[in-house]
Formats: structure tokens, sequence, C-alpha cells
């Protein structure tokens, strides 16, 4: 599964054309900031002076998690069906933000723990009623392993077959964050003390205990495979302490540079998605765009690893996708200024002296 | 004029609903971090629980500065009328996102040094052919700080006679953050190093020139009217060191705040602006909606003294209004989920365990 996700290198053939571009509109050299940046990578990713993400689409991937058996949330797993519906009847963040910008929002099914009715925005991509509990067992079996990146693919694929310029990704399942955190553990070493945050509200003891359950986790997981964490292939890391819908964006993020398409990624979760993928090709990282620095402690220390800087810091901890549907403006902001904004020249206005 | 800024607090009759509903709908509570805060600043602002910004209007005042004789720019004079042809041809950044985001655009000229030609969007409210020099003698006469205050005045008044319900200001004119900083150090008792930063680009020469036309300007006027800075009144501040658009965006911000509208602060020009009407009658911050941390070294002091957090930190340094047309989207997205998300009850979801 994973040797099929060959990716390219943005093109740099433009590179001097699209620095000229963003150079000669009327403005001061760089005083447009982290946009221009935007607009110069999604100038190389779709090899045009004058990108365009106009059509975007935003897939919110669920699953639930065996490990919520511990304690490690403060939100029964009930919630995560129920979340569903709410993404599906428009009463989410994600949903309400999305119709705001006129996204259209699809939910994919990688796990969730009962059976969901079918709606037009649902699609029925059931990898297995929840993953096992990782403290205890390891999370999913091979097979489910590649039917949970194969979600991610397909779903990329069918948008981008859309037309979809710009893809965005977001999460719901209860107890997701303490799967992401052992998964950054797992990826980089990390004792579960500097992965381990506050969730969804969770207090000093609530994180502790996490920490505590992940730290068993990564244990138990070292003994049944007889390796060290840190000699872990993606496809061990991924059926020891994978998360359905993670690695579901991690097929799904892989797929997206694989056909040369822009993403972005939302927060904490996403970003270990991202993170999980970047193990398997770490070009991934070109394709994508960061939305926002979360509230989540361990979400700082991500971002510095990968040496990235999101658009946005506003303190969101929420997930779905949300803090990604937010960036999605100024993202949009950096083509409007590509394509809209005159030159010096075209306006007659005077260069610098 | 000054007296006439009687300011009321916002109300705070609909604190405790307000808080219930951020608080009950389907998110972790906080978990929408910034957006949150705004949403509680304009319902109480607008006195409603639903509050709604979506009749908005940026307006933007331009004028140029006699203490460019000084060779405080790397930009020549003659650029500020070019830049305003710009806005009106819909060329500039703050034009072609006021189109992204459908926000009407007006230019104000409040002191440009050349007529400009008529067009619909632009406002003649001339107060002079550019402010004096103020590195050797004052910036204006008391007729014009009057002047200038009530071209922003009369703006806000037309704008909210015509239903807008969120304001954004931006300014243009070529020397403006020299004249920003010496109002700074002014306004604050601030060494001019403290408050002098790169502008439009310039290198550490070109700072350092213009911190000391800045420290000559401040002694000069120290001189001119035998008292400290520190003592000076508004009335004279804006006469020694005042810029024509700067009054008028803080005569607009003082109007508004008077009608109980909301604004948004653009970068540092805007944000002095505002600590210029802060001194004038600090109730005025209560109706301010800071916009983005700009690039300008002295803009992250001046926030800390507002104590204040701005929406975006997006690296800009570009002024014209275009960071506030930037943070609209998260400003409306505040208004949409307060007014479209589902709360716990309505959608059915369980809440905290």
């Amino acid at each position: 599964m994973f040797q099929s996700f060959q990716i390219q290198a943005p093109q740099s053939a433009l590179d001097v054309n699209l620095q000229h571009k963003i150079d000669t509109k009327t403005k001061p050299p760089g005083s447009l900031g982290s946009l221009e940046h935007i607009a110069f990578q999604l100038g190389r990713i779709q090899g045009k002076t004058t990108p365009d993400v106009s059509s975007a689409k935003m897939i919110v991937f669920a699953a639930d998690h065996g490990v919520v058996d511990q304690g490690i949330s403060l939100f029964p797993q009930e919630v995560t069906p129920q979340m569903v519906m709410n993404f599906l009847m428009g009463g989410a963040a994600v949903s309400v933000f999305c119709q705001q910008h006129n996204v259209p929002l699809r939910v994919v099914d990688v796990g969730v723990k009962v059976d969901l009715d079918d709606h037009p925005l649902l699609a029925k991509r059931k990898v297995a009623y929840a993953s096992q509990d990782f403290s205890r067992t390891a999370a999913m079996t091979p097979e489910q392993v590649a039917k949970a990146l194969q979600a991610g693919v397909e779903e990329v694929d069918q948008a981008i077959a859309e037309g979809c310029q710009l893809l965005m990704f977001g999460e719901m399942g209860i107890g997701n964050t303490c799967v992401s955190s052992c998964m950054m553990s797992a990826l980089l070493g990390d004792d579960a003390t500097l992965t381990t945050g506050r969730g969804t509200g969770l207090d000093e003891h609530g994180v502790s205990h996490k920490a505590n359950i992940i730290q068993q986790a990564l244990l138990r997981a070292e003994q049944d495979t007889g390796q060290l964490m840190v000699d872990w292939s993606p496809q061990t890391l991924a059926e020891q302490v994978g998360g359905f819908e993670i690695l579901a964006m991690a097929g799904a993020m892989l797929q997206a540079a694989k056909c040369q398409t822009a993403f972005v990624v939302d927060g904490f979760i996403c970003s270990v998605a991202l993170l999980f993928a970047h193990k398997v090709a770490p070009l991934v990282k070109e394709y994508a765009i960061f939305a926002h620095q979360s509230n989540e402690q361990a979400h700082q220390r991500l971002l510095d690893y990968l040496n990235v800087e999101p658009i946005l810091s506003l303190d969101l901890r929420l997930g779905e996708g949300s803090g990604a549907i937010l960036s999605y403006p100024l993202i949009q902001s950096a083509c409007v200024f590509m394509a809209q904004m005159a030159s010096f020249e075209s306006a007659g206005v005077s260069d610098q002296t």
C-alpha cells in the first residue's frame, strides 16, 4: 500500500515568474506576508502564475476508538455518531463555516461504532465498528490499515475528478486526541507527557491519566512487536496505535500530493495525520497548507518539528476541520491578489526611489 | 470638538445570555477560541445574542505629509495620489479583498497634495494640500485638526445611516508610518527608537534617520509649545505632530463608538489612530476589533500597551486597511456560529459526562 504513494516535488520551472509577479504587484515587496508564501506555494503546485482554489471541498472522516474504554475523554462515545448527524444536518461548526464559504462538505464514516442512516452528504466506508483498545492489544489488523488509507485515497480521487482544486480535511471521533498523541509519540519517539494535552477540556488529572494510558499502550506495543517504537514501519505503527479516521486523512493527503493537489491541514489531529504521511513520503509536506496553531499543547511541538508556520492562531481546539475552513478565505485571498491586483506598471504607480 | 465624543460602555444586560448561548453550542466550551470573544464583544455592542456584521464598509482615508521632505520614505510622494487612483480603479490590495468579500470601498481625500479627479467611490474632504513638515513647524492649524476629525465623523454618520453594522478603516499616505511613530512617541512618552520601524521597507540606516527626524520634531514641538510632550492635550498633539488621515480615522472611531457601532482596527497606523482616540475617550477601545499584528516593530508594543490581541498575525505591513478586510470573514464567522450552530439540546448531542 505505502509503496503506491510516489510523490513528485512541486514544479520549480515557474519560480522566477511567480516571484516576479508577486514583487511587481502595487505594494512594497513582501508586504502581504504569509499570503505571498501561500501564493508562491500554490503557484508551484498548480504550475500557474495565477493559482486558483475557488473549487474546494471539505472531507470529514469519522471513527471511534477502543481506547475510549480507558476513560480518556470528557465526552461519551455516543457523541461521535451524534456529531456526525449534526454535521449532516448543518448544525456543527464545520457545517456552518462551510456554508459561509460555499464549500461542499462530505462526511466519511470509516469506523463509527454504530450504523448510520443514509444521507446524501455521508459516504459509508466503514472499516470496522471502532478500533480495538490499543492499551490492551493492537488497534487494528493489517487489512484494516489498508482499508482506512484506501478510503482517503478514493475520496480524494473522486474530489479531484469533480474538479476540486483545494482539499480540506477534518475529523470526528471521541478519543482521537488521545490516539493522535500516541501516534505522535511513536512517530517522534517523544515521551507521552510531551504529546498529551487537554483534548476537549480535560483537567490536569485527566491529562495525566491519558498520558499514562498512552505510555502503557506504547510499552504494550513495543513488547508485542519486539521492536522499539522508533523502529516501527508506518505499517506497524498504524496497526499498533492508529485510528481509522487519522489513517484515512493520511491516505487522503498522500493521494492529494500524488495528484499534485494542495490540501489544508487543520489542527493537532490532522497534523498528526500529516506527520504519519510525512513518514511515508516526506514530499507530502510540500502540498500542505497549515491552517492554524491549535490550543493543544503538543501542536506547537509538532509544527516546530515540521518547520512550518500556520496561517491562524485563534486558540481553537475544536477539530472537525473547523480551523481549515476558517483559513480558507485567506488562502483564497492569496489567489485573489495574484489574479486581480494591478502591477506598478499597469496601474502607473511609481516604484521605490 | 473633543468634548463631543461622549462614549457609553457597551451594554452588559445580555452578558449572561450571551455566554450561555456561546457555551451551549455543539462544541467543547471555549473551543472556538478568539471567535467566542469576538461574538461576545459584538453581542454586547449590538445588544443582541445574534450579532450581525453582514453589512460592512471599508473607508480609506488618504493624505500627504510635509515631513516626507526629510527623506523618511522609500516611495516618492506622488505615490499617494497614484495609489488613490489604484484603489478607485480596483487594483490595490484593499480593493481586491473588498471585492472578494463584497464589502463596499470608499476613499476619502483629507489631504492629498494634488487635486484628484471626481470618482463615484471618492469623497472629497480635503483639509489642506498636505500637512506641514513637523520637523520644522506645527503639522497643522487648530481648525485643520477639527476639519480632519470631522471628516471621519461625517463618513461614519453616513455609513451608519446606510445601515452599516461594522466599519473598517484604512489609510494611504506616503510617510504616514513616520507620522504614526511620532504620534505614538508623543502619546506614550516613548523614545523614537522604540516607535520607529521599517515602514514600507527601509534599511537600518533609513530607520535610524527616520527616528532622528522624529526626535527632532518632538524636541521642536516641546520648545514651541513650552510643554513636555507627555503633557500635551490631544488638541496640541494633533496640531504639532498629527496627520490628516490619522486624525480622520480617530474621529471616525470615536464617532462609531459614540453610535455604538463596532469597528475594525487595521495595522500600525490605524492602531495609532485608535491610541489617539483612546486618549480622548478610553471607552472607544470597547468598540474596536483588532485585525492583525503587523510586521512593524512598534505595533506589538502598542498592542501590549492597549492589552489587546489581534485576530491575525500574517506578517503584513501594507496598510490600506488590507489587514482589516482580511480579518472580516473571521469576524463574520463569529456571527455565523452564533446564528447557525445547533445547541447540544437542539441537535440531541450529549454534553460532557
